[in-house]
Parts: C-alpha cells; structure tokens; sequence
C-alpha cells in the first residue's frame, strides 16, 4: 500500500498499526472511526488510553521488535505516536513482515538525535538557533563563552515536553547541568523570543501542506495553550509559514509532523520537530476542516490530504495534574466546561494523574465576533476550573 | 446515576451501554470518546458497525433479555440506538439491575406503535395529519372516503425508513394493500407537503434544547439529503421549532428525539418521532458546537447539554447501496470525496452492501459565502461520485 490515490472502503477498513496508545493514539483512533479506518495500538501499559477507541491493542514495549511485529502483522501500514518508538526495529519488521511505516524510519533516527537534527536543519539553511556538541562540562563553558551566556543545554536523545532541556546561567553551572543532562548533550545560543509559534504540517503521497501558524504558550517548559490565529502580524505569519515549508521539504516519508517555531523581532528560527501529530495542533480537531489526526490517518495510508483551511479562531488550554504525587485521576467540576457554549472536552482516559501530567485538552470556537485574546482568556477561565483536587 | 449535574471525569469513565450496534451506536461511540465515557453495545451481527470503535459488544438480539442484562450489569446507564428495543424487557432489567435507562421505555412503547403516537399528540393538540385507527380493508376503505383519496397507510408497529408505509390510491387498492402491510395498520390524509423538514431535540436532566431547523429530501421514502438551514421563510422556521418543542415537551425521559415534520402553506404538521439520534440530524457532527451524538451521551448520562448553535450551512447526503443483489461492500471511487475541500466522510462499517442499505454519509459545510443551495449541488456531486459498481 505505499501509493493509494484512489482507495476504495470496505469493512473491515484497512488497519493502521500505532506504536503508542498514549492520547495521541486516542485521538487518531477517533479520527480513524469516520473514516472507516481500524487502528490496533502498542503499548506497555495494559488497556492505555488509546485501547477504549480502537480495535485492539499488543501490549509491549514501544521498542520491543516482537510487540512491533505482532503489530504489523495484523495491519497494513504501521505509524507511531512517539519519538520513543526504535528505527532500527521498525525498519526490520518492516522488511520482514512488508508493512510499510511511514514516516520513514529515518527521519526518526534524526529527529531522535537533537545534534544530527540541527546539523540536518543547518546544512539545508533552515534558522536555527546557534548551537555546539557538548560531551563535557568544559565543552559547555567554552560553548558559553562563544555563544554567550546563558545557554540551553538540550540532551541529544531522549527528551520530550521540555524534559532534557536545561537553560544554563553560567559557567559556575556548567558541571551540575552536564550531571542533570546526564548524557551527550548539545548547547544552543539562548533565543529571547517574542512569541513561540507552531505550524503543524502534513506529507502526503502526493503534495504537502501546512496548517494556519499557531501561537504556542509553554509555561516550565510545557504547552499550556494554543492560539490560531497567532497574534502576530501577517508577515511573520507568511515567513513562519514558509520556514515550516522548508523544513517539511526535509523530512522523509508521509505524515503529520509538528514544527515549533521562535519569533524574535520578526525573524523565525526552528526550535522542535516531532514526526507525529503535536499538542500544538489539537485545536484542528474542532478549528479545521480536517484535523492532523485525521490528515496523519490519510497520509500514511497514501490517501489524499483534506484542506488545512481554519473554520474559526479556536484556543486549545491543556489540561494538567495539578496534584502533588501521583493519584488516581478524577477531574472535579466538570460542568462548566460542559456547559461552556462552543467549548469541547478531550479527556484522554489516564488512570493516574501525575503532577503537570498532560490528563486532557479544552478546546474552545470563537463565537461570532469574538477575537482570539478574549477567547484565550474565556478559554484558560474554563480551563483553570476544572481541579484533580479535592474540594 | 439518574442526576449527574456536576459530573467527575474518571478512567475508566462511565459506560454507555447501547441496545444496537449500527451506524447510530458507531457515531454514538465516535461522539463519547472525546468525553471519557466508554460504550458497550448489543447487537445480534457478530462484529457489528460499532464494535471497532467502542469498548465491547455483547452479541445478542435487540429484544433479548439475558443480552439485555449483561449490557446493564456492565454499564452505568442503558440506552438503545433502535426503536426495535424491547421496552418491557428494558424496563424489568433497569428494575433487577438498578440499571437507569433512558429515555424511559414508556415513550419507546408509545412510538412503536404509531396509532398510540398520534393519538397522544392529538391529545397534545400537536399538529397531525388526519388518521384513522385501520384492521381490515372496510375500515381502509371508509377511511378513503372520509378522508379523501389517495391515503397513507402505516404499519402501527415495526417500520423504519419508509418500510412499514404504503401510499394507497383508491378503494380498489385497500385489500393489497392492507396484504402488504399484513397487521394492524392506521390511514392518514395525504399529506401534499411543500417541504419535508426535521429538528432534532434532546431532553437534558434540567432543560431541553432543539437544533436548527433541517431541510430533508427524501426517495422511494428514504432520506437522501439533509439540508441546513432549511430553505424555507423565517416565520416557518420559528414554527417547526415551535411544534417540535412541543412534541419534545410531550416525551418522557432524558435522550436525542428525531422529529420529521411536514410544511404545507406555511403550516406545520408532525410526521414521525424516533426516540434517537436520527438520520436528519448527521450533520450536526460537522455543523454544530454539540452534536447531536455528544448530546445523546450528556443527556443519558444527566450531564449539561451542549450549545445546538450552527456553526456554518451544511448538507448531508447519504450514501446508499446502488447495487441490484446484496454484496461484499465495497465502496470505489473514494478520491473525489477524500480530495473535497470541507467534506468529511463517513463510513459505517457495514460487511454488505444491499440496495438502498444505508452504507455511509458525506457532510459539507459551506465555504466563505456559499449559499446552501450551491452546496447541496456540490455534496451531491460528490455523493453522486460514490458507487459500490465494479467500473
């Protein structure tokens, strides 16, 4: 199935193999449904998340090669939702058991590696932040000094929503954050940003496109709010368009990707690029004609892309374990939010919650006339309500 | 659960369960996702439409009272996807199970049998056709006389999507006639409607809410189209909305009602009720804050009902079987409608395709300024692309 421009449904559907069942699985099993599209998950957690709203699940480890093969052999293109997901194991079960896997294998092995992806970015003149291989403290206090401090120290591998991310003041601090990183690391030139902005973008077998830029607001490193339309001007909007363009152009094999992007004084540079739906982009389930689950769903099956065009301006606000250790998780005062007109709720069906542990998403739809800051803070007002705790 | 005003969000959440497994249980199961809440549904055909996209199924007739009570004895609250349920049946589990169900059987039994139907909304003073209680081919006859010729004879109990009623000409016609519908029956004056139209209500544990009003075409007496707003003066469409709040006023018991209406001069007069989510009111998916899926769970479950506000004009228009014996189904030429900016699909899941079967539906909402006339013509265009015919 690697080209399928004229597919034709029939039941059961074509079966799309997830590595991950976590709430970006969930969320493209809800976008399969309609479709007609059966999705079967992996996943080491028995009965994840995902697991309600698909056919099925393999439990195992994300990179555990027998868990991915049983996956494959029960479907017809694989995908994953996590960058934890092994390359090397997806591309041999591919080989073997003739399941393609989109996106290509290798563009998770670059994305995996921070330092390869930016010297990727850097050779084919995508912006990006200045940065230098760290493998010790002393590299990271020279890398200091060329680049002025303070610096952010990413880990290579390994990290995702800001974990392995490290801003460094000094170089006083340089030993105690190569120990906190704990592993090969890279520095990067610290970017005093206006506003973060994401694009979600999208590889089909035949063209590629791009959703309308979003403002992203991250509060200890984590997306707490998206915001479409950014409210930047039209020209950073065209430029951050058009550098998520050029990155989707270096990217290999069908699929949704999220580029996330600093404005600083109108220029954009690349920050993150995750091969896989985002959190940035949940607001499209409800402010798009077609969402990115369902653009991922089409995409790697080799179906053509739906519009990216925005139906109204539409905030998203996560919604976190705002606990102290990890409980069993029951979100308290609901009703507001069910009741909020134009308001939609997105629980991801996770048995504990953690502290700052992504538990759902609110996503809210302008009313008529209703410009996006007004509907940002309506939006965080309902968010901020709804409480893991105990009255 | 029978008030649930300030609900708590949970994993596994509260499950649903659904007498019925078809395309009303598959979107019943899509709209619940996104909540947390789980469904389990019954229904006799092994891996039925639903079952991808749901928890479970519980293989077993509609009105079978051991399938019955396992869904209750695995669910919160029950509640039926098709007015085949057998409402004595419902009404022992929900009694031994302390299972709740809604709505309340009692206006299941009321609807099954269409005589009791509209006697009770004459009762109301709802507008009706003229009817006349019909067993043998005397009555039908006399009836005729009375009432003018030609008749619409109904079935009292068991039709759906047309099955179940029979334009009758004249007396000559009455004996085949009362033959082809084989029992108990009810005449009503033919009505000469100028427009077919439907308005979706649901009953919430504290109010009660009515979509916009929709424009339904229909052949051979099934529902092709659904068009929304409806194409019709302001004054008409204040007055199905008036009509059927009063018949929503009439019902017991929390749920989605589907209400048909016919418009004649401006006047309104009430055609059928179904105790459910309903064909004319798909395009709530795309085209309302609330579905009328999202609103059937919130109501079963006593939550806050959602907004019924549309968001942008949108037309629906099924997709049925074109085929002259039942076959394998398979549906081709599905790029056009993939490719189609706005429109969504949505595919049901059926093993066999049969003539007329409902087999899926496609749902456009209106670009920047288009009128729903023209996308009535555009959706179906596309529609119209669809067949189940090898080339």
């Amino acid at each position: 199935m690697d080209s399928n421009a004229d597919p034709t449904l029939a039941s059961p559907g074509p079966t799309l193999g997830v590595v991950g069942g976590g709430q970006l699985g969930r969320m493209l099993g809800e976008a399969a449904g309609p479709l007609g599209v059966e999705i079967v998950v992996s996943d080491p957690t028995p009965d994840c998340p995902a697991r309600p709203v698909v056919r099925d699940q393999v439990v195992g480890d994300f990179d555990d090669e027998a868990t991915i093969r049983e996956l494959a052999e029960r479907a017809d293109v694989l995908t994953y939702e996590i960058e934890l997901a092994d390359p090397d194991a997806l591309e041999r079960v591919a080989r073997e058991t003739g399941t393609p896997v989109h996106p290509d294998p290798a563009t998770l092995r670059t994305i995996q590696d921070k330092l390869v992806q930016n010297r990727a970015f850097a050779d084919a003149g995508i912006p990006i932040p200045e940065f230098r291989r760290i493998d010790d403290a002393g590299e990271l206090r020279a890398a200091g000094e060329e680049l002025g401090w303070p610096v952010m120290l990413k880990a290579r591998t390994g990290g995702y929503d800001g974990r392995g991310n490290l801003p460094v003041e000094g170089p006083d601090d340089a030993a105690a954050a190569m120990e906190g990183i704990g592993g090969p690391a890279l520095a990067e030139a610290f970017v005093e940003f206006d506003r973060e902005l994401a694009v979600i973008g999208v590889r089909g077998a035949e063209d590629r496109r791009t959703f309308p830029v979003t403002e992203t607001v991250h509060r200890e490193e984590i997306l707490r709010e998206s915001v479409s339309p950014a409210r930047t001007d039209g020209a950073t909007r065209e430029r951050a368009g058009a550098v998520a363009r050029d990155v989707l152009a270096e990217m290999d094999g069908r699929g949704v990707y999220g580029i996330e992007l600093f404005e600083r004084e109108g220029e954009i540079l690349v920050n993150e690029v995750a091969p896989r739906p985002h959190n940035s982009g949940h607001w499209t389930i409800e402010g798009c004609l077609t969402s990115q689950f369902e653009q991922h769903v089409r995409a790697v099956l080799g179906w053509p892309l739906g519009s990216t065009e925005r139906r109204s301006p539409t905030v998203s606000a996560n919604v976190l374990g705002d606990v102290d250790e990890p409980e069993p998780a029951e979100l308290r005062n609901v009703r507001r939010a069910l009741a909020e007109p134009g308001l939609s709720l997105h629980w991801y069906g996770k048995r504990e919650v953690r502290p700052l542990r992504k538990m759902g998403h609110v996503t809210a739809v302008a009313g008529t006339g209703e410009d996006v800051g007004s509907l940002l803070t309506r939006t965080r007002g309902v968010r901020d309500s709804l409480t893991f705790r105990p009255d």
